[in-house]
């Protein structure tokens, strides 16, 4: 580090434009801490290139300087991949002005964006023109497209659309020492060689910048029915995805499951949300069929599985959603969850997946080993059933978590409570939130060592000084590094 | 190479018995030459292990002895990849004993299989519990789902489910130092780091060898509608795919495309089919619909859209098959392709692939250039329009090819006007047959040298000695090697 900070500072301004970096002294607050607040970094920079041509100078800058550059999207994640640490050489670089829909094609389904596009505003430009762009998540107002593609973002739409890996044709990527990875390609197929566009797919940054994406376009859904049932337990709501599967085929287009005890989370203490429904069973489950097209009649073959499921004794009730307006109020509980949670207590939450038909005996035994181990904690779940990843979230009074290492402590302990019981039912602990630094021991502790080793090796490959993102997903800082 | 062959043989029957292991004075003619007829390679041995564990000992044994690993799947390949070279020093591993379905799960919609499964067995497995594997292609009866695994087949399906890499949940692979990725995971998400997996679907065998997957199972479809659609271009083709997607939304199940050029190669040389329309324009479009449940009328809302194209001139003719027979006499014709240009001529095949809107002057062009240099030449094509894949095919008189030297010229001649079509409109050369030895110098040629540059170094990561099929894809057999 020969240079003086502000000799830094004036040459990312040379790049980026003086508008465009902010400093320690000036607003970097949403930068450098996660939007939870659980991690909180420190940057000579924060830097807003306006093209992938400045990212790629700006990343060749910090590799000649041997600065640390953390790449941020819309800073909604959910493991801190995104916040830098507290040494003193990060940089922070924003995509905020890499926003452009470069191209829409209804006749190919692709829509080409650049990685600062705003989910949401993806979904808007496929609509315009008739299309579905179906990546749907809690954060879609605010989080950005580079980073879905670097997280592999999930959300409610993968049972039938899959994760965000099935979304992506093409990527544009400035790699670690600053070259440009140009598979921006819009084709549906390409067997060329190695699949290199799917390791920066889901990497959390630590392998390069995603600066733009070729993504895959659908039908819109213009059918569709909408049901909540009330259920004993997990494996009820797998016996009517069964019988779904068999009446309505892949018309199957949600398939979300909450406890009641995440309900009454919510029921407590978001007070815009109301349960629009009883709560009189330990799980409820949402269904949503959807077709292609307009007109089609969905709510009589969902009416006729329901009513069958009741007969057999799989469902307590089920209440069809009548109009768009009681449907919307039945998401609107779901959508809550992560707001309900946080304002019911200290969230300790787990994103693990499971084979399908291990996914009730998970439950249960996580719940029970919890409530054993913890007997303070209260435990609420919600999850994808459809795809095997039930979020389990212990829920601990603020007061017990004032002392940042009781806290810690109790965190790990039930981290490895789930974590074993992930791995006794040959799961694994993150379906879709990703590693980041929360998770970094976990896997770490659970993972295959040979899969970490194969990992290391493709992370020297692509970034050998160690300065793209670092210690994110596993720890890779090399002594001396900065 | 200290050891005699004599001793070579009797260690590896030693790993997986007398009965398997095929010496060089045995029968390993099926072995060491392509399907076609194109590549003649040798072999120390033909190996057939039974297990994982003897896969990982031979790989073991042969980096040991620093010999040539070739794994090799059904033999159906299109580019040579399975197929060692003259060199004294290669093993041939096939998969046939890894044969066993694992696991079948209607529930998770998942089949666990080994490597050496014929696609087609595949297929019957999950038919047998209401399921369906959708991957379909002319070798299914003898190609295996390791291969088809390693080459990331496509095939007639793609369209709606996507080729194998989309089709794929888990993996397991023995790594070219013998070591095993355990990755037979049937989870249908999973964000625990670099997406590892990915790199093994379509790289060939140069990365390991596929010993078991988890695929992904399916609805199946219960209702269908089939039609033949006489074009004038490939240009009202797809102008009829959009009025498709608009009118019945994703149940659009195939489209493929044909000259009349390639079905008169059919109709002359194929004694077997007969072709049920009559050949009046330059192009025949095939339009499948499905739909997951039984009882669906598809054949009326196919019949409109078809109307209204021909009202508004997009197609000449239209024949809706009227029956099951029907259907299968006009895909009987689309299945006979490869036979067809076989016994044609000798076949200068491509698999090009570029975005949608630009096939139409993809195809002109490239016929125009071809026909301008090579006059002889007849140029039939056929492929998935929906993908973007149309498959150019120059024949040519087998009397003008019997010299090597003056064939590899005319070959290297039209592959040049693809390659440069290919790259003008933005495409790839390889959508599904991959690179293996015959694409390899054309892949050189075109490739962004980055990405040649990081396929080299992940290939250096996994196999330092560059042991496993060498040579495939790019060349990278080291001096000092075998």
């Amino acid at each position: 580090m020969p240079e003086s900070f502000q000799d830094v500072l004036a040459e990312l301004k040379a790049i980026v434009g003086d508008n465009y970096v902010i400093d320690s002294t000036g607003d970097q607050e949403a930068y450098v801490v996660d939007w939870r607040g659980r991690y909180r970094g420190h940057a000579v920079a924060v830097v807003k290139p306006g093209s992938t041509a400045e990212v790629a100078a700006v990343v060749r800058y910090c590799v000649d300087k041997r600065l640390s550059i953390v790449p941020q999207g819309g800073n909604t994640g959910m493991c801190g991949a995104a916040t830098p640490d507290d040494g003193a050489f990060n940089v922070v670089i924003r995509l905020d002005r890499l926003r452009r829909v470069r191209d829409v094609s209804p006749l190919a389904n692709t829509i080409t964006v650049e990685a600062g596009c705003i989910l949401a505003e993806v979904q808007a430009a496929a609509t315009a023109v008739d299309r579905y762009f179906p990546l749907s998540l809690g954060a879609e107002g605010s989080c950005q497209i580079g980073g879905n593609i670097s997280t592999n973002a999930g959300g409610t739409a993968v049972l039938r659309y899959g994760p965000m890996r099935d979304l992506v044709l093409g990527l544009e990527v400035v790699l670690p020492d600053g070259r440009i990875f140009n598979g921006l390609r819009a084709l549906r197929k390409d067997n060329t060689g190695y699949a290199l566009k799917q390791l920066f797919i889901g990497a959390e940054g630590t392998l390069g910048i995603v600066t733009a994406a070729v993504l895959k376009l659908f039908a819109p859904p213009r059918s569709s029915a909408l049901a909540l049932l009330k259920l004993q337990n997990v494996e009820q709501a797998l016996q009517i995805m069964q019988r779904l599967r068999g009446a309505v085929g892949d018309r199957l287009g949600s398939l979300e499951i909450m406890s009641r005890s995440q309900i009454e989370a919510i029921a407590e203490t978001v007070p815009h949300v109301t349960i629009p429904f009883e709560l009189t069973t330990p799980w409820y489950l949402i269904v949503e069929l959807t077709d292609t097209l307009a007109g089609i009649d969905l709510n009589d073959p969902l009416a006729t599985v329901l009513s069958d499921a009741m007969d057999a004794g799989l469902a307590e009730d089920a209440v069809l959603a009548s109009s768009l307006a009681q449907a919307k109020a039945i998401w609107a509980v779901r959508h809550s969850v992560s707001e309900g949670n946080k304002r019911s207590g200290y969230v300790v939450s787990h994103d693990s997946v499971v084979p399908l038909e291990r996914q009730a005996a998970f439950v249960t035994n996580v719940e029970a080993r919890i409530m054993a181990a913890v007997p303070h904690a209260r435990v609420v779940m919600h999850g994808h059933i459809g795809d095997g990843n039930i979020h389990v979230v212990a829920l601990i009074d603020r007061d017990r978590c004032s002392d940042p290492a009781t806290t810690a402590d109790l965190v790990a302990e039930i981290n490895e409570i789930v974590d074993n019981e992930t791995a006794a039912q040959g799961g694994a602990i993150s379906a879709e939130h990703g590693i980041g630094i929360t998770n970094r021991g976990r896997l770490a502790r659970v993972a295959d060592p040979l899969d970490i080793d194969l990992m290391r090796g493709v992370k020297q490959l692509l970034d050998p000084n160690g300065l793209m993102n670092p210690d994110k997903i596993f720890a890779n800082k090399r002594a001396g590094a900065a």
